[in-house]
């Protein structure tokens, strides 16, 4: 099979074939692997920008100027120049999801204000230190939580995450879904909403937010299910009287194979249009995924090229354990050559150098023959990886760098 | 429903209830996360001798004895006091897989002739610093790992690492899988044996052990399974006539569920009696769960106590981030109450405080009521626990304990 690289589906402005070479942020990608070494990950400040400048318009289009806001879910990737990169834009808060979470988001610029706090099962001792920042907005994700923040913070401004329990995701990928059939831990069902309710007058707290999150990684053909979840989670809103915002959680999904289509944000904001526009209502997102993943490559030298029966396998010199969304999520990295010409690609399964069988980073790509070069890049590897690394099998060196 | 704790499958002598409390390693289990706080590994270096001890008993039970060396794979739990337990015991060497594994090995007091060296996609750079390591002895994966270790020590011994295209392991769980159907990038196949032979030997390279792994976690109902992979591989020792060493790699399992039966391991020594007992070969195993895994406590903090829908959850403090075995690879920690009492037993989710859906520790354990106790501890949590946490959404915070 050959196939012509300059037409790549994941080719954009900003990261595509120069001169026959992979061009990234205005850099040749070659001369960066060369420069920073291997394993790298490097992330363009540009493209975070203009993912979260998109997501803005998006918001806009749907009527909702001057009442929406975004928290980046900084859980995707905390790399403190990055953080601090996205501070400086203006364009939004932090969605943060533990203590440290926090610590680290006011260390690099951003205030309590500026985070929505959403968690789970958090201890005595995390409600106690996140009690101690003012501003701090927390979304309580269950009755207990209502009582203890309500017994720190008494007559404060809550939300609440709620469970719809109807869910949204990549139809493939059960690991990926917040709410739906099964229960989960995740939130306040409608049986106890009223309770919640309840309990968190009894506490003096004024339920001002309602917030739900209900899956990863939705793409255009998952708008139907966002529109059904979000009418399912306004009769939340409807039943409660101090609510003035919702915030619709994050999950806006990338393109991850040839045949995925990108997020239509038209279509998005026609949706968020529909229920809110006509809403006094303020309305948050708390994308990660669709901020970073797509702004960041993964660089890594080649180890070496060896045909084992019916697989031709290149190594490279780092496995799963940097970035774990390839194996454990089956979310792929497809990986990508530095330089191209017109020699015939061959289906290539690229792998790792930990001892695990599931350290396969790419099977089946079509490449060209690697003998000659020294590098390749996996793109999408910006978000929910080196935030996840691991030091498994000591092999969890790397190093991480923010471009123009 | 309602069960005694007391005839709970999982007890053994130096674990199980003293006194309504949970005793491990001579300890009360309370006492010890009073103490040390949560989230915190216990490890017990007697049960990590005893699993030693046991392995070496039936290495001579087959007839091995002054023929036979365990290789502890520390990939599995790297603890610094734990290694240097292990090597004081004097039972066994080393299975490293990565040239920092090797530096932290000689860190805690082994040699470099203590230290079986078996890795897989080693760069350049990984090949050089090994090959300073006078005595370590290099396993090769590949054609390309005998060409670059010819390179730099020729005329030494080396293992080939080969693959029998016959697997091993839980049948249940396809990730853990190292050979079978599927072409992998471990070791070296038939068909290109005879080329690595020859290729060595152009490096006057001594090809003394063949090496096989192929899966993880058997239990005696796959003891078949080994006695044929193991058939399939004597195949290459009697195609070499260099070879004095078979490695026959790790994968002697625990179990994890009630209904499974310990590793017999007197079976297992029958198998390895079939096949070696009168061969003139040193035998080789490199067990890193057996070794470790039950010999771990992980004890955790309750955060909360709350029904969702049909669910009644209990929260911890701490996620699937620092002991993915139950989150990526589907193997149950199994959730023990510190104490018991004579109330009833009620179907409990056990939940961490990671803002994923796949964070649950353990669906539907039956547990007491647990509105009084605050902490519980998860069984099984000593390999591939610590050795593999990350610190997603900055909840990586955890400490270890050696105990008597």
């Amino acid at each position: 099979m050959v196939q012509v690289h300059q037409h790549e589906w994941w080719q954009r402005d900003d990261l595509h074939y120069q001169n026959n070479q992979l061009h990234f942020a205005g850099e040749y990608v070659q001369k960066l692997a060369h420069q920073f070494g291997t394993p790298s990950f490097v992330y363009s400040s540009a493209r975070v920008e203009a993912n979260l400048i998109r997501v803005r318009q998006a918001l806009d289009a749907a009527g909702l100027a001057g009442r929406s806001s975004i928290f980046y879910a900084m859980k995707a990737n905390r790399f403190a120049p990055l953080l601090r990169f996205i501070k400086q834009t203006g364009l939004c808060g932090i969605d943060a999801c533990s203590p440290n979470e926090v610590k680290h988001a006011l260390s690099c610029g951003f205030s309590p204000s500026d985070i929505s706090f959403t968690a789970t099962s958090l201890s005595q001792q995390d409600f106690a230190e996140l009690a101690r920042y003012e501003g701090l907005f927390m979304d309580c994700d269950s009755l207990h939580a209502i009582r203890r923040w309500g017994e720190l913070r008494p007559g404060s401004e809550i939300g609440i995450r709620i469970n719809p329990a109807v869910g949204i995701g990549r139809a493939c990928n059960d690991r990926l879904h917040y709410a739906g059939c099964k229960t989960t831990k995740f939130g306040i069902y409608q049986e106890q909403f009223m309770q919640a309710l309840e309990l968190a007058a009894q506490y003096g707290l004024s339920v001002s937010k309602i917030h739900f999150h209900t899956g990863c990684g939705y793409l255009t053909p998952e708008l139907e299910q966002l529109d059904h979840v979000i009418t399912e989670c306004m009769k939340f809103v409807d039943a409660s009287s101090d609510v003035r915002s919702v915030n619709i959680g994050g999950g806006l999904g990338i393109p991850h194979l040839p045949e995925d289509q990108s997020l239509n944000l038209e279509q998005w904001s026609i949706v968020l249009n529909k229920h809110f526009a006509h809403r006094d209502l303020h309305i948050e997102v708390e994308p990660g995924d669709y901020i970073c993943k797509d702004a960041g490559l993964l660089l890594l030298g080649k180890t070496y090229v060896e045909q084992k029966r019916d697989t031709l396998f290149v190594g490279v010199d780092a496995g799963f354990n940097i970035a774990p969304e390839p194996a454990y999520y089956g979310l792929p990295f497809q990986p990508v050559p530095l330089q191209i010409d017109d020699s015939p690609l061959t289906l290539t399964t690229v792998v790792g150098n930990i001892n695990e069988a599931l350290d396969v980073w790419y099977e089946n790509a079509l490449l060209p023959n690697l003998a000659q070069h020294d590098y390749l890049a996996l793109i999408n590897a910006g978000a929910y990886s080196s935030s996840m690394a691991s030091n498994h099998c000591m092999r969890g060196e790397f190093n991480e760098f923010l471009l123009a």
